[in-house]
């Protein structure tokens, strides 16, 4: 029976870049991950396997490398180039998808560098037809702080043994995507700076009642530090300290020996808007 | 300056679950990694702090455990009874998203049992309100076709430089997601063995002009197998094996020695409907 | 103040090969991760960046996608064939360590196959001048038990808590050496198969009262099955499948279901000779 | 036929630990993973499964966190406390190595923080009787140059086809550990830090011939900055960086744009001593 040929797309992923600006005394390294996915009329090729609308990825990948000769002044400025790009060269392509991973190199002296593991930047470009979308953001940055966290007043049912908590550590690995509302004229690196300040600002000077309220204060302060900015994705995994119980050793336990549990763990995700 | 609350939702991700059936000589071992997320009336935590309405995801991961007592049917059919039990007991909870992974295990004696490796079952069951929505599927099955594969007649630009091949390495590590058209009374075992017979069959018997060729005439396939189901997603990376040259060592490579890359690689994505 | 260089050697690491024998009407893959490791005469390029020494590792992986082109019978075979060779034209090498990984495929017809994931075999071949020493082995092999295994009688001290167990669940993944005798004429894929069978129906067939004995119980079992073989070294990680308390819902859990850890895990060594 | 049981240990690892010390305004918190291993007359348990001298490795965990109650100086000598105090007080127990990793986390005011991912410290503890060996260092240092590094003037062979290199881009990720001539009276915390410092600044002041020649000069700066420190070993992967050839595009490509590898890598190792 045939069926038929619904939402699809294609494209090369995982291109490791590095682009070195030696013009000045001191260099400069970008470090990238480059992943390209384009859509259109390709049903052609999934039906009949017919390629004549079909660029091929390693084209896209050779694309990537060939656009970063000409310079990268932001991740998401490559990211718009590359992806109108696509869009406006390939006949069968209407829509783009550029997703960007940037790891964080920082110097040691003019021509040594060494790698930052703090938190990777990201921005993902889509172009659809004339229509061009951009979000920002980064990940990998892990957050924690050491008291004002409470979980208390809960909803309890069969299953919840859990006890309140008055302190406790708060910890999270900090997943953040922000949409811009105008693609023109805007300081990528700016608002970049700022949000991840506003971000590392409102998790450290929020008294904690929940994840959510944490999130929620981290993305309202994104928002009003950065007018460009019309709404925040946040994805905080809770990172659980468990308080270890020392009294079968005869020992108390005041809040200072914990275990870190990998999983499970808590998951609370939520967009702010303005 | 005031910003809204979007979508959003929380949960315990990665709850390591295995259970032991001891009724028959032969023992049974099912090994489940779930992952659960709630939504609903749940401005107040964001915007106040109030946790009233907030289980616990410890809860939800006890509830996990407690449910699994009673017995695991299949994923799917375990999926529905949790997700369900969150929406029709708390009353702030309005949608539940429930995502299980399964590990295979194979049994080498009665007591015994081997891990296989060759791929994870899974399903992702979401239920709003009175509605339910099952997605079942299977991830990291990889497969290869030594020849009837090729890639020719592609378009070309500037930025094009591979030579069309007319007999290649193709191999793909396969992530489908397959949706039911109804939720009453299926036999979801023998949909997944069904579904998974159907592509890998029609990987090894399609003879492939393009990857995106063969995705389609999987997801056909398995639609073709299975009358439950209403579509396919598939997501097929190229692991791309590229052929050495070596004839600066005065050696011939007549379609027998491999450079087998990690990334960049391809990667097609589709869905094939009825 | 001038050091002194001691114990070192370079190489080259992770060189992915896949081998297509299509000779015959069903095709046959070898699936390798090959990593080359040389030492020697190389005081002069630590100390005074004297290259005249080195072959580069470039070549080394060169070397071995020019060795695959002639056939690979086995890899504790081919990695001797590697190790020889460097040794034996490198004037300033002495010792050549070759460690290889295999992944597994299994065919689903004459030109398709589908990749193993239940274990990956290994070999380390050391040649030091005339001698050569060779390891083959495997790893991944990941086993359980639902009963059939107890752990009392335990030593105890301030800081245990642990009960004795009369029945529990055993899981360990299996990371297996063994030491050849002898290099000439030995059928290596026979003794592959042989200790492979062994240390699984080692494992299902001991009544273990600890991880330790049932390490010496699979030791011996491939020593006995495998003449060839002078010793065997286990390491196998206690995969810990904790029993969930249940009765704070009201349940009972007569060893149905467990909660599966990541770590921490016990880790168990140990080396059985003849 | 009866074997013998050679050489072996059982132990816990990867015990996640974090302590929180809240005495002074701005908290401190320290972030372990701890794996203990010990080794003695252990025949019994092997041969006969009579567990009388095994102190279960449950315990060993609980005896971690017991000692990270009273205070952590440094993972050096948390590691000798804990060493020591197996070999002191089990009976069967002659020998222990504990091995402790430390993720960095950097104050963002006094009550919160932020991970540091640009490196982990590592040490390694034996105590063997009376005798005890210290091991410290630092893993996931990666470092880069963007020049002065050349690799040309080495061995050839058939199989090499690798150009000489005037000008190259050298990057590693630094594996280093330093073993300590003495245990008493020793600043860890300064050794680390100098260590460190030297490794960054060798690395960057060198004018590179080779990794090799790079690796000994980063090696005696440590030593030279450490005179408690009789020897370190360094393994340094070449993480290999290839210029693209944009050629086919119509472009030049002076040192600008680079294809960062994963693998195949090459990978140098030495000790360098007093």
């Amino acid at each position: 029976m045939l069926m038929r040929i619904g939402a699809n797309s294609y494209g090369k992923s995982e291109c490791r870049l590095v682009r070195i600006d030696r013009r000045a005394r001191a260099h400069r390294i970008q470090d990238l991950t480059v992943s390209t996915s384009l859509a259109g009329s390709l049903d052609k090729v999934h039906l009949d396997g017919d390629n004549t609308g079909v660029l091929p990825t390693d084209s896209q990948k050779n694309t990537v490398y060939g656009f970063a000769r000409r310079g990268i002044d932001s991740i998401e400025a490559f990211g718009l180039e590359l992806a109108r790009h696509f869009v406006d060269t390939q006949h069968s392509i209407h829509r783009a998808t550029v997703a960007i991973e940037q790891t964080m190199w920082h110097p040691v002296d003019d021509i040594s560098f060494r790698r930052g593991g703090e938190l990777t930047r990201i921005a993902t470009v889509r172009v659809d037809g004339p229509q061009a979308e951009v979000t920002g953001g980064l990940t990998g940055l892990t957050l924690l702080k050491s008291t004002d966290s409470e979980f208390q007043g809960f909803a309890r049912d069969r299953f919840t043994t859990l006890p309140p908590a008055a302190d406790r550590v708060l910890a999270t690995s900090v997943d953040a995507r922000w949409r811009f509302g105008r693609i023109e004229g805007v300081d990528w690196d700016k608002v970049f700076d700022l949000a991840h300040q506003a971000l590392v600002q409102a998790f450290a000077g929020t008294y904690s009642r929940s994840l959510q309220q944490t999130l929620y204060a981290m993305g309202e302060a994104a928002l009003d530090a950065c007018p460009e900015l019309t709404e925040i994705h946040l994805s905080l995994p809770n990172k659980h300290h468990f308080l270890v119980d020392l009294t079968p050793f005869g020992m108390d336990n005041p809040d200072v020996v914990y275990y870190a549990a990998d999983r499970p763990y808590g998951l609370i995700e939520g967009t702010v808007s303005r």
